[in-house]
């Protein structure tokens, strides 16, 4: 892990984080969206362009957590994080897969806010890259 | 536009977005470049997972504009601008083509510090959402 600027503020979303990704590796929806402000907006790698709002970036995470039947690989690696007062963003790669054996790698990007002295996730941004030659998302690249 | 905390440094990175985002439009690569610190970790919506540090990206950019020979579409749409003190980070939805007739929606997200009084984006996060069912980006979804 790389920090920077402002390094108590840094060590709270590295803890937030590890927090949210135990959350996903335990399918503990309750436990995900807790780390959501209210007005989240995500834009998550599969299905739409957008979710605006804890709620609806919630039932994102249910059919998505309904599709992995297995042990869920989430592992957040290469993580940089930049905090200053009560604003921070981070990104990362993460590995995740519904089970060990399909795991791929995806980027991350997250913005939070420190709400009432609780930092929260206002924006998440997750992706694979595609191949502009055949319109097909690279999930099996590796850093 | 929406803006929350520290208005007149918002204005300066929305100031930063839009000169950046004429600079694709004219495909000039210095111009794009300048926006960009040394040490910026880029995700963009093709090819690779990460390119790190401006020197890499830049050539990255190079390739990617050497395949639009039409007018550049390159928009930002619903941007909204998180900043406090040295640091900001944004979202938008980004309407983009090497064409007008081909152009589709991309999400964005973007890290920014300010270095020595100046703004530059140390991260940037471009891509399309894919179908999980048959792995094709999803490159003409609407918002």
């Amino acid at each position: 892990m790389n920090t920077h600027t402002g390094l108590s503020a840094e060590a709270a979303v590295m803890e937030l984080l590890d927090d949210w990704a135990a959350a996903v590796r335990a399918k503990d929806i309750d436990a995900i969206t807790a780390h959501y402000a209210a007005e989240i907006v995500a834009f998550d790698a599969i299905a739409q362009l957008q979710f605006k709002g804890r709620e609806a970036y919630r039932q994102h995470w249910e059919a998505c957590l309904a599709q992995c039947p297995g042990a869920m690989t989430f592992e957040l690696h290469e993580e940089i994080i930049y905090a200053e007062g009560n604003l921070a963003f981070c990104h990362a790669l993460v590995r995740c897969g519904g089970n060990e054996a399909d795991a791929g790698w995806l980027r991350m990007s997250a913005g939070l806010r420190r709400i009432e002295g609780h930092w929260k996730l206002v924006h998440e941004h997750h992706s694979a890259p595609f191949d502009p030659q055949n319109g097909r998302a690279l999930f099996d690249l590796a850093p």
